[in-house]
């Protein structure tokens, strides 16, 4: 049996965003494998044969886990996104379904947006934007420099070490907290461990956490955390929104402590309407969207991982970025 | 004649703004010479002696040119401000009164907000602030990234080099234009003369625009300029408001032009509520705080400069910063 007629026992259903350029390519790749290409926002989903479900044994892309728990021949799935815990719920995937994520495309793009809140912070910018909208001119005082401050990085993985280089270009000491400290990351100057956390929180001008998602890392900085943080110090999250207690922190802004906050990531996510975060003017909010494929980098580099890890799944070879 | 005998005979108005321990180093360096104190508000002015403006000799800190134009016994003028062009005006100063400007207190904050402005531009933040007003989570689309991109910096001077300096170290290539393009200047990797600006306007990425005022940048940036810099291009002017056409401008940003502006500086300045341009979403306006003191290290380098030329003045020496 050749590669294509093996191949024609094998159902791909491709949900990633992708350029005409980009499905031909994946055609080409797929050697002879039926492929149905749909729209990330499920577009296409009616064309699919009746029975996609039983059929179907490799998912690319982003499909709602209640989707794929209902695949009951998948054999692989591939993520668009970084974080893949949405599909490690109980009863999402079975045990023998390969899963793969796209951690690494959007270091730069994640890392990028938190330095941008960064400096937009440290200069006043949310709240000149809000005099704008008022039509005011007003100065509001004092800044905060980058330059000799100290930025201590909660995940040193990819999104934080990029952070961390963002960060030390411009002059600042970089601290960095993982796991574990044995192992270094470019551009941080120190590295410790998370118990010496509440050591090094009060000595943080700038906090930028870029946790993955996981149990301990819940609430890790609760209401007291932020209470140790300096009075003019910087919060800035968009790794998980629950590794932030936002409710407490509405609390700490209200009491006037903290020079200012940048949230891409909130709990609970969106935000809702009533919550008393939308109203502190130091807190600048942004709605998920450091990663996505908000850089046209981050794009590119999702294409590669999924291009080459289709081509190593056919060749009976062993998948990158694979999580379980 | 001792040295304090000889500047018992001296008088200054000091107005700059200053801590006590500043205003003690001062007394020191003054050895023997009269000096007010007074606020840069001019608080205190009343306590000043009725003929202080035919006693005094010597103004430290940017009192307004009415009051400078009737001290008819002016030395020396000291401003706090790096442009001293208000004071350079017919009938302010007389012909004998040297003036020393603060050039060189002010890169690193002027710079560092132009570059703040960029990023939060880049990443879509005023917009998303304004979301945020709206209690609105909605994702706004891809956004651009520094690196690898093109900066156009016109005046590379202390703001200027400062400015390519930090676009420099998160990988921009950065494009200089001033007078002398002989002279290099730091982090500049191509230097041309402003008669090369047309030809490269259509090339950048970015346009920062750090000028001082004079004649001939007035109005730089005109409605042709402005629609020849590309389609997803960034603006930024923290150099002086007269070399944007602001009203050229506001048309240019309504046609869908440029990507997005960042103004600290206006024309005219403050910008009057009926203006055009405080209505253009992709227009960020700050009231020319860029420098002032809004950093610390600002304030300590005025002193610094004050200081010395204090000093020298009483020595008999020249003094640095000389602009007349």
């Amino acid at each position: 049996m050749d590669v294509v007629e093996k191949n024609e026992q094998v159902c791909i259903v491709n949900a990633l965003p992708m350029e005409e350029g980009e499905r031909e390519r994946f055609i080409d790749l797929a050697q002879g494998a039926q492929q149905w290409f749909i729209t990330p926002d499920q577009e296409g989903l009616e064309t699919l044969p009746k029975d996609w479900h039983e059929r179907v044994n490799i998912v690319l892309g982003n499909l709602p886990p209640a989707d794929i728990a209902k695949c009951s021949n998948l054999q692989w799935l591939q993520t668009e996104s970084a974080g893949v815990n949405a599909y490690q719920k109980p009863g999402v995937l079975g045990p023998q379904v390969k899963l793969t994520g796209a951690s690494g495309a959007y270091g730069k793009a994640v890392s990028e947006h938190m330095f941008a809140m960064m400096w937009a912070l440290m200069k006043h910018l949310p709240e000149y934007r809000d005099l704008q909208d008022r039509k005011q001119w007003k100065p509001l005082g004092q800044t905060l420099t980058p330059s000799e401050s100290t930025v201590l990085v909660l995940g040193t993985g990819d999104i934080g070490s990029h952070f961390a280089q963002l960060a030390h270009n411009v002059g600042a000491h970089t601290v960095g907290v993982r796991r574990n400290p044995e192992r270094s990351a470019p551009s941080i100057d120190d590295m410790h461990s998370f118990e010496d956390l509440d050591q090094l929180l009060p000595q943080a001008d700038v906090v930028a956490l870029a946790l993955p998602a996981a149990a301990d890392t819940h609430y890790l900085m609760n209401e007291q955390r932020l209470q140790a943080m300096k009075e003019r110090a910087i919060l800035i999250n968009a790794g998980r929104g629950d590794a932030v207690d936002c409710a407490a922190l509405a609390r700490v802004l209200a009491s006037g402590h903290l020079w200012g906050v940048g949230l891409d990531v909130s709990d609970p996510e969106p935000l809702p309407a009533d919550h008393p975060l939308w109203a502190q003017d130091r807190c600048l909010i942004t709605p998920h969207v450091a990663g996505g494929a908000s850089l046209p980098s981050s794009h590119a580099k999702v294409i590669d991982i999924v291009e080459s890890n289709l081509e190593r799944f056919l060749a009976g070879k062993d998948l990158i970025n694979r999580v379980q």
